[in-house]
């Protein structure tokens, strides 16, 4: 077990008392270090008002948590200030070896920066549910039809849901249409419900000219092919009645060029709206999401971008219970102009405590979270690519990896723990539980493609639902469909396709889900490193009342010993050994 | 050489064709790649308003720098856009072994976050003498007194400059007095030049009740016991007259009690100096610096504070280039309270252009760099501590390191340039060139003392003088000077006392730092890391003419090859191999 002897803290609740500390809270903090670390002093050094301070910590006589694999573990104990918004601390160890840090990247030997520091949170937290959620995502022109196809509008292409494969790029591929609605949704949550996920995240509902509708028209109500506001009504009625939730799609960076406050503005250069826009003062011109200019970004230093949107947010709460931030990276920025961490902070506030935000990111989202801003961000970096090119089919051939060229490297597993660990430590632990891991979506490639087969799409989404983070199931993969970029994965669900259903993936789907909905230690337990090599990864979520191991392996291997008699709880035997079987996602529990 | 084989960038002029880019500008950059590293494609990837793009990269047949050490390297060139005031960037390689990304950190193979990302930086440029600058601190209490004592204040004790040691703690610290004054500082100019630094940095000036000063009772005029304002033109004067400069210290986090601001917040309730400070409106109680009455803390959030403190900065240039900011790290920080960014970039652009203005801190400045402020820090954590770390005798025992519990920690060279490369990597190129790099000051015991022998104090000498970075020399410690810390390496001169000056030591700074003045490459050269084992660390600056080899040994060792004959430049005869002699720095110079 290669990470076993390392000292080890996490944000979760086994190490730190106070998960949603006010400003001035002393705070308890536990590091665990096997006695075999040879541990002989600890202090914590916490940044007060931008100085370090140290404060020594004890050995705890009475704490022991459960997993000690056959080992034994000291247990200390120090207590700091959370002393301001974001507290970021540490641990110096005293070893028999010399000194060593220990940040959220793990142990130092040398000096690091405080990149990767602790870090203690007393901005707002999330609503409570956010941290439980399971998100399914829909694209609701894909997901059903509740009636016939309605009369198409002139932009639209239409296609017949069961016959007409999705154009995966070139003309037509934003124009052509599905025709799936919102009472589509309404009539299918029991298949959500029965997956274990209890929150729906939709893709933009608001009039446009495309069939993915990022370029709204206007931000006043449902598109009435979706059948209108009415509908979403119904829809979140419905899923409101079954305790879930729902999320929307909201654009910040941009609107379409038919929206309302766009054309006012193109059309009168002394209309209030024109500041909302960059607009070249000699040329006419304007600036756009990637150059596209059926998507005029907003500016976010006009102070009417920010009562109207701000508007916007709120006025659909109520019906939804938070929004997914598209392009939140880019919003507000633009050459000189950065407003994008005073546009998160404002419109958090603005939207109240209940409201999830949770920010579009397709990189590095760290630098942007823990500012009183997005709870979390949609976590391809830190999640999706490191699973990818860890699970990653021999004979896959994408031509690029989330839009990095030279396609998706095949990495091994010591490779795939460092990038899990490496981004998670650059966030606080609240951002990273709320953040969305996601094994794909409606931008990017099918994870059954990625992976090239059944058994190691199921490994993938038994890291999904295992890992700390949010699950995020983009619709239809939990069929096993396919797809080889983001337009091509807008498969329409295969309801009346027999064929295009592998049952086998559901019901793994269900299963692992299921069990991250039962599982208290899937869903708030710590998160330990504790054996990588080229084709399998170990790690334990825990509590103080128990641990659950989680043994993916992408090939099979040699068997690796547990350290004590563990119970088998997903596709294990009670042993105290994982057996070298693979692909397979398998876990174990351990009681204290 | 084991960093040798790796594909190299960084941020000089060697790689990136513009030092000071203008907001839209294109930049060309290159990477390095020795052919035996197998690098069959580049591209460069760089965040643009918050989204990457890529460019890829082409083999440039023209470039060919010095110093392939027997090795061929291919040069591959690329541009990009310096779209936003700091625009992050880094290189995707394809190689025979797979994908690597190359960040200021290193080589990765596997996915890492933007945090160690290359920056190119618009914001304006540090002044242009900055990154030339060998600067040298001066306390001005202890350095040279030009006349009889003066008759002395009721806080001070008055000690004999020979005969009475520094106090190092307890009763007496802040308050022993020898009398040092500025023209003492004028006459002694000649020194100060032949050890080859060209700017003076002088502790505080202001009117204090203490030796130190930090607790500046008005920020209105030179203290009468340094000679006043006079003294002051006339230092100034003599400075400029040689080309040289002068840098003040301010403290903008705090003052002293007894400042005119302060008396009259405390003695008047509503006096508009009362929001200046952090006062509780129940107790009357105030905030502080580490709860250190004597030193009311700056609430930056007052309007007055931001003006007064802007005129203060503003009314001495012209007999200071700029300044040294005290306590930067904390300053606008309190609680909830973070003005810490915005003040420092208002505070640069109301200096202007030609005012040099250095943050103090003692960890990791980097989140606090790159942000249109502070031109640089002092690098207690990226230069200070590893060269103590690599370089502290066997039989020192100083209790703090830097603040740091546990000691000064023996740590190797593989360590030591894993801490070097890891700060640096955490800032800019040109927040790392125009930071402090210093081996002690009057805040730490004297780099002597922490290497116990000359031998390696000189080691320690010879990296300041050749590492990217602006040297900065505490003034005694050219003489081989002791202290066990701040307080106690505040040592009057020894100009009278000849069995206190160690001229072998004496001469070994003079003829490193000579040799830094007259070789543009070590000012202005890329660093390159070549070697390093437990007791030797070796490293290329780098021009496009020349490289300049360094090997600092702390112990003897193996000889190690350098591929190609060098012309032997200091404690070197010319060879193609970097013999075992140790303690000892020596350098090579290999012309294109």
């Amino acid at each position: 077990m290669r990470y076993l002897g390392e000292p080890h803290h996490d944000g979760s609740a086994l190490y730190v008392s106070d998960q949603r500390p006010e400003l001035g809270a002393r705070v308890t903090l536990w590091l665990r270090a096997p006695l075999a670390a040879g541990v002989t002093g600890v202090h914590v050094r916490a940044v007060h008002d931008g100085e370090p301070r140290y404060a020594e910590a004890r050995v705890d006589e009475t704490r022991q948590g459960a997993g000690g694999y056959g080992r034994t573990d000291v247990w200390w104990r120090a207590e700091i200030t959370a002393v301001n918004p974001v507290t970021r601390y540490r641990f110096l160890l005293r070893t028999r070896a010399g000194q060593r840090w220990l940040t959220a990247a793990g142990l130092a030997a040398h000096d690091v920066t405080d990149a990767t520091d602790f870090r203690l949170i007393c901005h707002e937290p999330p609503p409570s549910w956010l941290a439980d959620a399971i998100v399914y995502q829909i694209f609701p022109d894909r997901f059903d039809r509740s009636g016939p196809m309605p009369e198409t509008p002139a932009w639209a292409l239409p296609r017949d849901w069961d016959r007409d494969p999705v154009i995966p790029s070139g003309p037509g591929t934003s124009t052509q249409f599905y025709g799936g609605d919102l009472d589509g949704i309404t009539r299918r949550l029991d298949h959500v419900s029965a997956l274990g996920a209890d929150t729906v995240y939709l893709t933009p509902f608001f009039p446009a000219r495309s069939n993915h509708r990022y370029d709204a028209s206007t931000f006043e109500h449902v598109d009435p092919l979706l059948g209108g506001d009415a509908a979403l009504h119904r829809l979140s009625d419905a899923l409101h009645a079954r305790g879930m939730r729902l999320i929307g799609d909201i654009t910040t960076n941009h609107c379409g060029d038919a929206h309302e406050w766009f054309t006012t503005a193109v059309s009168d250069v002394h209309a209030p709206e024109r500041e909302m826009f960059y607009f070249d003062s000699a040329t006419g011109d304007y600036e756009s999401w990637w150059g596209f200019k059926s998507l005029p970004k907003f500016n976010w230093g006009s102070e009417l971008v920010r009562e109207r949107m701000t508007a916007v947010l709120k006025r659909w709460l109520g019906p939804l219970d938070g929004w997914r931030v598209d392009v939140a990276n880019m919003t507000g920025r633009l050459a000189a102009d950065d407003y994008a961490h005073e546009v998160a902070a404002m419109l958090r506030a603005e939207v109240g405590p209940d409201a999830a935000l949770i920010a579009e990111h397709n990189h590095d989202a760290s630098a942007d979270l823990d500012r009183g801003g997005w709870h979390g961000t949609m976590n391809y970096g830190g999640f999706t690519r490191p699973v990818w090119a860890f699970l990653r089919g021999p004979q896959v051939d994408l031509e690029h990896f989330l839009g990095t060229p030279g396609g998706i490297p095949e990495r091994d597993g010591p490779a795939t723990v460092a990038t899990f660990r490496q981004f998670a430590a650059h966030m606080s632990w609240r951002s990273y539980v709320h953040s969305w891991q996601l094994l794909d979506s409606h931008d990017s490639p099918r994870v059954r493609t990625v992976t090239g087969s059944r058994e190691r799409h199921l490994v993938a989404a038994g890291l999904q639902a295992t890992l700390p983070g949010t699950p995020m199931i983009f619709a239809g993969s939990e069929f096993g469909l396919t797809g080889v970029n983001g337009e091509h994965s807008r498969t329409p669900m295969p309801w009346n396709r027999p064929a295009d259903q592998d049952l086998a993936t559901l019901a793994g789907y269900r299963e692992l889900f299921g069990l991250r909905r039962a599982e208290p230690a899937l869903r708030h337990g710590g998160l330990r490193w504790l054996h990588a090599d080229a084709d399998c990864l170990v790690f334990a979520r825990e509590t103080y009342e128990e641990t659950i191991v989680v043994c993916a392996r992408r090939a099979p291997g040699a068997p690796i010993p547990l350290g004590e008699h563990a119970t088998g709880l997903y596709q294990a035997a009670d042993a105290d050994v994982i057996p070298g079987d693979g692909p397979l996602v398998s876990m174990w529990r351990l009681r204290r």
